[in-house]
């Protein structure tokens, strides 16, 4: 990459009116439009660029555009090379900043613009290596890996030095696991087949068209109404059988006591893992619902805002699986914190899918776990919905339920030019056709 | 309040130079501007109206006054004693819509934003009744103040009705108790004296002064270099004598392990609190530092993004001293449930004070809390520091070290019209007068 530099950048606002058909529908959010706060960095090598982004669901975007311009806006100019070997600087300046760490720490609005700013780097830097980032990821050495990662206040649960001894052990038997993927994918599960605003007939519908693809697991939205819920779960658990899994999510609708209620009340029908069943922050509160509904198992991490988070979900244990999310995260370097620790812990991690091409992404991270940290298929799987995939210019592959292994350079993450020209907000032509107020 | 209504809105972004002379350095934040996202809504009422702001330190104030732009945005038009009888309903509003929960949900700038517009809110209900703040809070009946906080998701720790009987059993005395602060203030303490940009002879002569005029507890910036540290809290100790208070802030600085072993190198000097050991969002990590470094107590809360976390952080006897922040947390509404939960936990609460205007704010608070929540004095100062009090139309009065109760309607935060017109950003006369650069 000698002498690469960045030259120009462009951060977009780009919408999708996915509230038009409630696809996405959940106990907290009614009506999303979702969205991206688009990166797309440009360097001084013609047809190499990076690209990132992070996911919202509609008002409030363009405020977390603005932020990805303020802190995208000190790269131009900057070295590809100097900027991903001293990736932790590069990391340190975009989340420690005391400027804006004031208006965080890591979390909220900064939080999420600096995920989209390092997935664009990560992004450039798989290109520039002409490897998927996945096999980025594989291929660094374990010093250089862990150079990388975001341990600030984490030394109580994984140092340095423990994250290297994870990647070394795992060197072993990582052609074979690798070997595997490339014959039978990772294993998915299917989210969009359960909204909550389908009807029980178009819930019925989608899980039958499921099963006939080759899914195994499945996720329902619940949490609006019991008796609503008892009905959903039972009909989908006749449709699936008793040895497909069901999940469901709460999106954090209960109080503690009420999904310790609601969960036991649900448990009859054989649930694998309850979702956000209240705030994402209260981790004490997630420990005591996960110890009154076991053996069903609580799931968090969407939400979760950053490493300590996680930290606390997994040393206390509060969740039987750590979800997370390439948007909300600190792209790779803080993702792969949490990989480890998740490892450390023993907890599988199974990331947050759907968006705007978070599948895309997060198809990197669990394939990477896979090969150089966990070593293990057994209860993961990638969340998987089945809109927006279109727009990417390398869209998921998933077959009979299992992601194919991605091959083209980079993290998945470019939107495609027309998607672009449509959806941009407010200038696309999908928008401009619109009355304004309509989704406002 | 028959039918007065908003009528009009300003938002404007107004930064103090205060980097020029590192008033509010410390290990964090080397070189902060203190700035105010600052709001006024305008009645049909003439003179009637309402300011609020949430605090930063600089560079990203225009996002934030951006997002209180937008959620402040919908008031426009409204009733103002629609909002007031319905103060749960705006409270969610501005903190429960789903779009903007995506940014958050309840942390970063969406929640410093809503801060700021409740901040508003309350200022205009108290001055609607022609009192200050503290009071319109006490003469509440307790089944209408409950019905304004913001109590999801805090079930498991305090409900509605247990609000209440702690309200209703502290009517007891209140007069004597207000009679009380009417005579002898509310006790503060100092953090002027020890920022940690000041040399040792900067910070004598504070100290000195300080004692001069009466102070009682003192707060020192630790966390750069420990034998500076050991130095200047010695120094400190020598100054003020083994009967006043010495607590010491990191601001976040260290690992957890850190903290402990830090603290207790320092605890020879007599500290009575250790202030951000670590990251604020670690929860088991504050409750470890607080076992191993006892008597020493642990205190956080500036940092503490919403009501979630202290209810977590006072649950597991993680914080022996509670640091609320109004503009951090939403306001009073979420403010009044903290001070609930630390009652019935029988933690102290010691407000965040500093930055612009933070004590003219939670000065309301406290005294709210004593005459009406905790009825205690003991172990419980308002911060103080010495600048920027000036910029406010009823600034704080603090006399021999307490705080002098405030008697002019409102909620103590509105800006003069001077200071406005010098420090709005970047439009104002001292900013004009700057080379741009020089704060970016």
């Amino acid at each position: 990459m000698g002498g690469l530099r960045i030259v120009d950048m462009s951060v977009r606002d780009i919408r999708f009116p996915t509230s038009d058909d409630l696809g996405g529908s959940d106990a907290m959010n009614a009506a999303p439009d979702y969205s991206a706060s688009y990166l797309r960095l440009a360097t001084d090598r013609a047809g190499l660029y990076g690209c990132g982004f992070t996911f919202t669901i509609g008002r409030g975007a363009d405020i977390v555009t603005r932020m990805v311009e303020q802190l995208a806006a000190g790269l131009t100019g900057r070295r590809v090379d100097d900027m991903v070997d001293f990736m932790a600087g590069l990391l340190h300046d975009l989340t420690q900043d005391s400027f804006l760490r004031w208006l965080g720490p890591e979390k909220g609005v900064t939080h999420l613009a600096a995920a989209a700013v390092l997935n664009a780097v990560w992004d450039l830097w798989a290109r520039a290596q002409e490897v998927p980032l996945w096999r980025l990821l594989v291929e660094l050495e374990p010093e250089e890996l862990v150079g990388c990662l975001a341990l600030r206040h984490l030394e109580d649960a994984l140092s340095a030095d423990e994250a290297v001894s994870i990647l070394r052990r795992r060197r072993l038997g990582r052609d074979e696991r690798l070997a595997h993927l490339r014959r039978s994918g990772y294993p998915g599960y299917i989210t969009s087949a359960g909204w909550l605003g389908y009807s029980d007939a178009e819930v019925r519908r989608r899980v039958t068209q499921a099963l006939g693809d080759g899914w195994e697991a499945f996720k329902l939205k619940v949490g609006q109404d019991l008796d609503s819920d008892l009905r959903r779960t039972r009909m989908v658990r006749d449709l699936i059988g008793t040895d497909r899994r069901l999940m469901v999510d709460a999106n954090q609708v209960w109080e503690v006591h009420e999904a310790i209620e609601w969960v036991n009340a649900l448990a009859e029908v054989g649930l694998y893992w309850i979702e956000e069943p209240t705030s994402p922050d209260d981790i004490l509160g997630h420990a005591a619902i996960a110890r009154a509904v076991a053996p069903v198992l609580v799931a968090t991490g969407e939400h979760a805002h950053n490493r300590v988070m996680f930290k606390q979900f997994l040393a206390s244990g509060a969740i039987g699986v750590c979800q997370i999310d390439s948007c909300r995260l600190a792209s790779v370097n803080e993702n792969v914190s949490v990989l480890l620790m998740a490892e450390k812990f023993g907890v599988p991690v199974c990331p947050h899918g759907g968006g705007v091409g978070l599948c895309e992404l997060v198809q990197h991270l669990s394939i990477f776990d896979y090969i150089a940290v966990s070593a293990s298929l057994e209860n993961r799987w990638i969340e998987y919905v089945d809109h927006l995939h279109e727009m990417f210019v390398a869209p998921v592959r998933v077959v009979g339920g299992r992601y194919q292994l991605p091959d083209r350079p980079g993290f998945s993450a470019e939107l495609s030019a027309e998607a672009i020209q449509k959806f941009e907000y407010p200038s696309g032509t999908v928008w401009r056709a619109r009355e304004p107020a309509a989704h406002e």
